[in-house]
């Protein structure tokens, strides 16, 4: 029955993670694969009162359906945040919550993508973003990252040659890289898009996890007519719930709606009742400072054991916060391969192939630091280390 | 920036309802127009206790980023209640969970439909479904129902002339018209579809929800080959937590999961933990009857009431079950002027149009009966029949 099935389907990569991560899930393996916060610090009793106090406040508003745009007081709040955080000013009927930021992406592609067009992405660019557009059969621009950012000659030469549509990227601690794009990077890409029609995503589900260097200015804050920002309370609050946002100016907003309605109603409003409890009733810098604390020590610990233990001629990033770390092997290596040889010594990552819209067997990996003790990442690494040697 | 979106946003009608429900939220208008269960039946000190023992017993894994699949132990739980109630057996690993059903449309028609695939739709029919496939562009071939059910022979013409990809259908208390399947007709369809590659999907969220005869058999006993099922937890427990599922088998559960991992990663997972701990710990059975009581009371009420105060030559559907009537105005009659008049009366409904594909200005409506009490239904029926009279 294989020719029943729409053609978008069979462009969407299967996720090469979920086969890894199945792998992975023996208990021996030290797994550097997942793309998981660290839920030691998930805030479990403090969650808990917040949903005690939604089902004995509101217990039945809860409950019931709701609106798609989302809960207009945690509408406000998310606001309100950015006003404080990012000095910008949002009004909340732009912003609409999400089922996670996974979702944002889906609505983005029904909202933009016709067949055919041109979307730019980070090359490695986000795994869940290749899937999301892939079923919108777009024509994916792939474009390589420096240490600072994507590289804006390539970036200017594929926006002068192409009629481009939407350019995804996520500046700070990009998942898989680690890397953030500078200030300087920021306002080179602002310059070079703010006389076309392409829209910028910015999808941003680490920014608030800094642990080093300062904060730097969202593309909201510079070029707001080309930028669509996705926020995201899975890596500050918790998971599971699947919450996140869009900010987009009116005319956009108003079709993401319409795209948001046919998809799903409405975003589950007991989990967005229950993060906005969390949030009024808790101090959520303090919270966000204790997961820096505990991440900034996993990524050190991670480096360290690195420059320690990896042979020379291996190159990684330092990221200055979020979740992940990239490594680049010597010319020619495979990371696939050098996996195999990982998974029998019970160690495990992700090698980079998911990441890439066009290449295949290529010699980056993505480690993940957040969801792994310090003792264990030395471990862990220690063991890659000598793999690699042996490779 | 119009030409800026993708052409299928376009193809989406506007949420008519959306719009009525901002002049119904006027709480002096007696609304019949919602499409909401009761409140005051959701099991609200019982979640409650649920929700504390997921967060005291799991709680960080209740918090964590989960499988796209759905909880294991929540399938399970959903194929031994069709075991038990419908005499199928159903592998969990056929059973997707969906962010409710409308979330289920949505990923079928993302891993069905090409541009100008053939749709079979009830007339009338769904809105929510006539919103999730508009999104994927295909031809609609709305075939209208009798008392009993699709008219078969105008379903047998369809079938014999195109080639039908999709055939949806709502058997049970059809939302809106209220209507079910008979035996006779079930058995017809099947037989009508059982030698074709159309796919029927079967939307069965109020199907538990039958307070009067008898149940029938799913297509899914029938023509397994041929049907996908969604069901939900939205009516018989509460809607808030976007809970619902698909059974499809092996090969198109394969597509639909890539589908879902593109579309939101997996549903959130605490709602999920929340469900299974609330049916584990108390009589599901018990708490149905009560709604369906309820709900019996209420239907009976509007019943009642439409044959004491509505003027002769209107017809009505009487639910064995469900939420929704549906009333037939006289031939020529417009139900949004009727909608312009009652509201100044201060009572609303739907009127049809939104539940047509190709058809404006109807002589129907919807009138729903679950969320209101049944002296309220009195008072509203009276003055709409009023309002009739006076039209």
């Amino acid at each position: 029955m294989e020719n029943v099935f729409a053609d978008r389907i069979s462009y969407v990569p299967r996720s090469f993670i979920r086969e890894i991560l199945k792998v992975t899930a023996d208990p021996s393996i030290i797994s550097f694969a997942g793309g998981l916060p660290n839920r030691d610090l998930f805030p479990l009793r403090e969650l808990k009162a917040a949903a005690n106090t939604v089902l004995d406040e509101s217990g039945r508003e809860a409950l019931q359906y709701s609106s798609s745009e989302g809960d207009l007081e945690l509408r406000n709040w998310i606001a309100d945040r950015y006003k404080k955080k990012n000095k910008f000013t949002i009004h909340p009927k732009n912003i609409l919550i999400t089922s996670g930021s996974q979702q944002g992406l889906d609505l983005l592609g029904k909202t933009f993508l016709n067949e055919g067009d041109n979307v730019i992405i980070e090359e490695p660019g986000y795994l869940g973003a290749i899937q999301a557009f892939s079923l919108y059969k777009p024509t994916f621009f792939p474009i390589s990252l420096d240490a600072d950012g994507i590289k804006t000659d390539k970036l200017k030469q594929v926006l002068l040659n192409h009629d481009i549509k939407l350019f995804y990227c996520v500046p700070n601690f990009q998942n898989p890289s680690g890397i953030s794009y500078s200030e300087k990077k920021r306002q080179e890409v602002a310059e070079l898009l703010k006389e076309k029609n392409t829209i910028l995503i910015e999808d941003d589900p680490y920014g608030e996890l800094r642990f080093l260097g300062k904060d730097r200015t969202s593309f909201y804050n510079i070029i707001p007519n080309n930028t669509v920002l996705l926020g995201s309370f899975s890596k500050i609050v918790a998971p599971s719930f699947r919450i996140g946002w869009i900010v987009a100016k009116d005319e956009i907003m108003d079709k993401l709606i319409i795209a948001k309605q046919a998809s799903d109603l409405h975003t589950n409003y007991f989990g967005q009742k229950i993060i906005l409890q969390y949030m009024k009733d808790n101090d959520i810098d303090e919270h966000i400072d204790k997961i820096k604390k505990a991440y900034s020590g996993q990524r050190n610990a991670m480096v360290a054991a690195i420059q320690k233990h990896f042979p020379q001629g291996i190159n990684y990033t330092e990221p200055e916060g979020g979740m992940f770390l990239w490594i680049t092997l010597t010319e020619g290596l495979s990371a696939l391969k050098l996996f195999e040889k990982a998974i029998r010594q019970k160690v495990a990552f992700v090698p980079g192939d998911p990441f890439y819209v066009d290449k295949k067997d290529v010699n980056t990996l993505r480690l993940n630091f957040s969801s792994v003790d310090e003792e264990t990442i030395r471990i862990g690494i220690k063991k890659l280390g000598e793999v690699l040697k042996n490779y």
